[in-house]
């Protein structure tokens, strides 16, 4: 434990998160997204929602402001679901509180799988709602 | 870069503080300290002096409260300097401005060496200042 860092924060994740630097890109997958093949580092978070860790994670890390969307969500897959996954609402919460202004943006499963493989890592939570992956990119302390 | 995060927090330096649990110990080596064979852990921290390296730890690290002095520092050999080391002040300042009321003990230098060699970690500052090594013990969040 330290002061002031969530508990949620591993050493191991504190860690990437610690050496990432501008434009590297963070994912945290969902129970079904095929983690420990994507990214340098894949840092596990089982037990724990992907909502939880993406609160905890942006208590630190800052969002890239240099592009149009820091945030990216996978599009749904025609046929799979009707509507918008619920979680994406709280995705949304969660990212207005630690900053203003950022802007989503959506790929395909195939394009997501491509950017993940890239990524500097990626966190394996066990959050079990639908399309609940993301990708965050890392910007710059202004 | 991370929020609120001192950039003297080397990405290994913040994954060591928080994977040190109750009554470990980092110590905070000077320039002439064998830091790179104590501790199962050497980090480096070039370029870095021991006080800058101890306020940004203090940050984060609380000190144990269970044990009289959670602050080793190294009891001076004899003939080798004149009254006490000047830097022991600065530490003094450091480490009130982050806990109050702690205490400090003093060990000779092979009872260092042999609490270094048992410490969960050590950070090799290039601290030039006399007597600059530090040992702090972890404690609690309460």
């Amino acid at each position: 434990m330290l002061k002031g860092i969530s508990p949620l924060l591993s050493p191991d994740l504190l860690r990437a998160i610690a050496a990432m630097g501008h434009g590297d890109e963070l994912v945290i997958g969902d129970c079904n997204f095929p983690a420990e093949t994507m990214g340098k580092h894949c840092i596990r978070a089982d037990g724990v929602r992907g909502t939880e860790i993406l609160d905890a994670v942006l208590g630190l890390f800052p969002l890239d402001t240099f592009v149009e969307a820091p945030v990216t969500l996978m599009k749904v897959v025609p046929g799979t679901l009707d509507g918008d996954p619920p979680i994406w609402n709280d995705f949304r919460s969660i990212v207005d509180k630690h900053q203003k202004n950022v802007k989503f943006g959506w790929i395909d499963r195939f394009e997501f799988y491509a950017r993940a493989e890239n990524a500097y890592g990626t966190v394996a939570t066990t959050e079990q709602a639908l399309y609940a992956c993301i990708i965050l990119t890392k910007g710059t302390l202004l």
